[in-house]
């Protein structure tokens, strides 16, 4: 019998030898084997379990003897009797290797465990946050060797954990010496250490503290706050919550607010003061919600367009709402919560914010980027993140361009005479009988569309108030199909298109969708007005994604990704009907949800994401459509519905255009002719 | 003739040779002369000024002929014509080198310009403040190259100032936009980049700013704060003002503040407000006397003891009052003013707060430590930092060791029936005539003695209000020499000393120095509890500086340095009499003032004395009193006066004491002999 033994891990594969009695917990440092421990091998976090094989093991060419690790001890069994140990597991820092042996590391013991994502399409999270908990027991002091209690602490740090130049908050100097003396010199610290700065403590517990900690990955949005609150530990979310960007008080859009900030002295104050208040009612809610002391939140992760990203840090905007659009700063930024207010996180809570691509084009559209990776992409990728600005991002693996167009909210439901948010009682689906010009559709709260039995009964509750933004898109896609529009975007009469629906509002025409002044609701009507605004609004996204093709020098894009909350709930058909999007096969438009609040939570998750995306930032090239003239010149190309400048091979698969124009000018009208839709 | 020249500097003597046309400040910087530049030589700032020598230099072996350097120009015409350039001088950047040359570079054109300290015993600072500023040109935003404002400011320190890894604070991000547009991308930064952080931008002004920066060099005493205003350009102080410190109506002594925070829950805080509070007042006070703007103010550096250290960083000194006196950091700190406070400086002010030596010897020792430089004497010196604790420093080249001894604050006139602090009114110096037991004094903020003609009118305006430290040393030690007070410290009667000036008080008697009764002021006595109160004083002191020497083992000191503000008005001859200090010739006792205030300023205006006293600090053995048993005993034996412990060779060559005895136990007493004095 030889005095050590081989030790193979799994589902790493890293194997090496051992003297018989090696800690499992050692062997698995030493070869990098990627096993959790809070506590340094102690027997009080439990978070290095391991299963280990017994047995034989033909692909490693090993036989593992029961006795291959020594036995279950008092540790252990004390653990198991007070927590629960799973059948098979062992403590990693407890069982000693006494003979040949294969080890399993579950997913669960990682460090840098991956959280799975939902949807296929796409990448996995590899846990690595900035900040961590590790557990140290610290020397007392002596009076014959006056050091202080925090260089103490970090000499500790230093034998135990390897970590070199830790610095403190003197705040937090104020709660280390109490923390120590409860803990009887061993505390819990949490320490932050992203790729910037280096090891600075964020808090202090006496003794093994359990709790997990907490990060929030906020997409400040001009109009909606939303914030996911994540576990730190396995980057899974507790909750998601939102709320209205109360600046909107303002200003409804970006320039608005600029124009506030302009014309009122201290008004950008004023905005930043409101916001910061917002967050911090969030950031309160979301912890309720999820049950966790707000305390326990250490990180926030915040994307946002440069307005916002402005205001939050303080900045006056003015800059962002004139040529040359000049940002006060392009790069990351690492700063206390503290310093943005953020009073209902934890003291030394650290906010990362990710860079900034242009005066136009925020760290939104960076987090999008992180997200979606079009700059690994091998066939040809356009990425629109629909918001009151939409963002677009076009390229592949060889180079991303970037740009920001102004669309406008209308997309977002404002501007529209029955528009309104996306929240219950809000019309989101439509479709209309291209024969009897009638309507149907689903309003947010139910499933039900409204010719199905039971309609009423369900949205007796929220009723029926308004049209989202996804659904405005849907009825006037769904009035060409039907032939209530004509290519300029047009409304019919009742006479032209041979529908009561119609009704004339003035000089022009409007499409009842549905009536509720009989029950004392609103009249949901689509107007002359409500189609300009939305020809105004997919113009300039097409025209933005145009631009930018064209300075790729291509004349379409294999696949087309539609981001944002919104961009979620857009059906692809009608955005093609529309012409917000260039032509492609149906199934080459993707959903990515909230692309920007994810790329916040990767950013959240894994530090290393951070350097990536602001190596990316630096390589994605920028274009200016204030300044370009092709910008205008496709702006108003694309004004039709669909818009002319692109062909319309895919379109035509899905469905055939009626001809109609309602154009005195143009003498035609009164034709209502119709095609049937092939989908 | 050749197309390069020889350029000599003086005084430095630096020689080099170079193209003709190269700008002096270019030559001068190539060859690391020290010469100023603010403006980076564009002719703005007129720091760079230099004195051409012509004709024979024999000593350098050069001719420099009238036409050694470049005609007068436009520029400096201009700078003549608006602001003066003393005669024969030129400006550095303007003048090219045309020929061999002799330049002398004025001190006020150095960077690094020494401060000559008055005293010859002090040595001299080299500027080298951690704040300066830079004047810079700024690259305009660019639409097609989108880099935020401060991307381009950092670009451009980079390229005319070689500063690299710049940081600013979001805050201060908020200002630099406006700054940029105001100065027509002109501006000048204020740079901090000390020997522990990366350069950080503290302020941006349009264009050339022309102001000095200035900093506050602050000695935070338990019982006043004292702070120097000094200009960080050529160290010179402004200003210097007191205040009392606010916290003493929580406790005169240290002991007695941290026994507040023990019993009064949030204690600690309150103290800590008053004390930033009180900052903030004296900043301000300071600035208005010295005529400038507070927020010019950019730079602060503190020492205090422990206690004080704690409670100004907001850090619960509780551990301070007992054993171990864990501190809770013993290193030095860099933070911002804003951390502590105190919002009456520049919003982006830097403290930096020197390291405490152990629990009870703070970081005014350290500062003392730096000022006196016991690690660089040849001899042996024992420095004494005399406050409410005295602070004691022993040692030489080889060996420093450092204590603290709990003195209490008699030797500030506090515990003294008629002591008072060192205020105009208060007696400061003594005189007992040895044969007819009269005294005579002078007070504070008068030259005169009480018996000269003329004292009453001087005194009239602030009468004679009682005893201040120096004053009871005096006393107390005349008191002695006149045979009033025999060497156990016991005070005689009128009829064993003499002298009706003896007044029975209960079962001890008192010393009459003045009576302004008549005259409806105070009387002013000596009480035996008095001379109990001083004995106990100087006791403590003499024994700590007994245990250093022990430690050291050596039973004498070469020169003895009384530092303190208090320290400053000692009288060496009296403190020898009473035995405050070891026996040494009476010209090696040396005052060094506020030697921790000096330290301070050191620090302030030296970055590397920052980094010289942090290493020293790690290398000082700190000797801890309160549990080394022959403290007690020293202790013990040092309550005679003088003490009974050490030869009396020295003193005895400048005071013969009388060998009186008023203890009725011992049966002496009347004898009220007297012996001649010889000083």
């Amino acid at each position: 019998m030889t005095d050590d033994a081989l030790v193979i891990f799994t589902p790493s594969g890293k194997r090496g030898r051992f003297a018989l009695g090696t800690p499992v917990l050692t062997a698995a440092r030493q070869l990098g084997v990627d096993l959790d421990s809070v506590c340094g091998g102690r027997g009080i976090c439990s978070k290095c379990q391991i299963t280990p094989g017994y047995g034989e093991f033909p692909k490693h060419g090993v036989h593992v003897a029961a006795d291959a690790l020594s036995e279950w001890n008092a540790v252990e069994d004390r653990y198991n009797r007070i927590r629960g140990l799973t059948q098979g597991r062992r403590l990693g820092c407890q069982a000693k290797v006494m003979g040949d042996v294969v080890i399993d590391v579950p997913p669960e013991s990682q460090v840098h465990r991956q959280v799975i994502r939902k949807s296929a399409t796409q990448r996995d999270i590899t846990m690595d946050p900035a900040t961590r908990t590790y557990y140290v027991e610290v020397a007392e002091p002596d009076m014959h060797e006056p050091t202080g209690d925090f260089q103490r602490l970090a000499d500790a740090l230093r034998g135990q954990w390897q970590i070199e130049g830790l610095s403190a908050d003197p705040r937090l100097l104020a709660r280390l010496q109490p923390a120590l003396r409860k803990g009887e010199w061993k505390v819990t610290v949490a320490i932050h250490h992203d790729h910037h700065s280096g090891p600075k403590i964020v808090d202090v517990w006496p003794g093994f503290f359990e709790d997990h900690l907490y990060g929030l990955a906020i997409d400040l949005g001009s109009t909606t706050i939303a914030a996911h609150l994540c576990d730190l530990t396995d980057g899974s979310v507790l909750a998601s919550s939102g709320l209205m960007n109360p600046q909107i008080r303002f200003g409804e859009d970006l320039m608005s607010r600029v124009s506030y900030a302009m014309m009122n002295p201290g008004g950008d104050k004023e905005m930043t003061r409101a916001v910061r208040t917002a967050l911090n009612d969030l950031a309160k809610s979301i912890a309720d919600e999820a049950k966790i002391d707000p305390r326990l939140i250490v990180e926030t992760v915040f994307v946002m367009n440069p307005v916002m990203h402005h205001l939050l840090l303080g900045i006056d905007p003015v800059e962002l709402g004139q040529a040359p659009f000049a940002l006060a700063t392009n790069e990351s930024l690492t700063l206390p919560a503290r310093d943005l207010d953020l009073s209902v996180l934890n003291d030394h809570a650290q906010v990362y914010i990710l860079p900034c691509i242009a005066g136009h084009v925020g760290a939104d559209c960076a987090a999008v980027a992180l997200s979606e990776e079009p700059n690994k992409s091998k066939d040809m990728v356009l990425i629109v993140d629909v918001g009151t600005n939409a963002e677009i991002l076009c390229g592949n693996e060889h180079r991303v361009l970037a740009c920001s167009s102004p669309t406008g909210p209308a997309f977002e439901g404002a501007q529209i005479s029955s528009g309104q948010r996306a929240a219950p009682g809000a019309i989101e689906r439509v479709e209309i009988d291209p024969v009897t010009k009638e309507p149907r559709f689903r309003v947010i709260g139910s499933d039900l569309w409204s010719d199905d039995p039971g309609f009423a009964a369900a949205t007796a509750g929220t009723g029926i108030t308004g049209i989202c933004g996804s659904g405005i898109i849907e009825v006037v896609a769904e009035m060409r199909m039907a032939g209530l529009l004509d290519a300029g975007g047009l409304i019919g009469s009742a006479e032209q298109a041979g529908t009561a629906r119609l009704i004339p509002t003035g000089r022009t025409n409007a499409y009842v969708l549905h009536d509720g002044s009989a029950e004392g609701g609103p009249r949901i009507t689509v107007t002359q007005g409500d189609i300009r605004a939305i020809q105004l609004a997919k113009s300039a996204l097409y025209a933005g994604a145009r631009l930018l093709m064209d300075e790729l020098g291509i004349d379409g894009v294999d696949r087309v990704i539609l981001a944002g909350a919104f961009g979620a709930h857009i059906s692809p058909k009608h955005a093609l009907v529309l012409g917000m999007i260039p032509d492609v096969p149906l199934d080459k438009v993707l959903s990515a949800g909230n692309a920007a609040g994810t790329g916040a939570r990767i950013a959240l998750c894994n530090v290393a994401a951070r350097q990536a995306i602001e190596d990316e930032v630096k390589r994605i090239h920028k274009v200016e459509t204030a300044i370009e003239p092709r910008f205008q010149e496709h702006f108003v190309a694309a004004n039709a519905i669909p818009h002319a400048t692109a062909p319309f091979s895919e379109l035509m698969k899905i469905v055939t255009l009626p001809e109609v124009s309602f154009n005195p000018a143009a003498g035609g009208g009164g034709e209502g002719g119709r095609r049937r839709r092939r989908g």
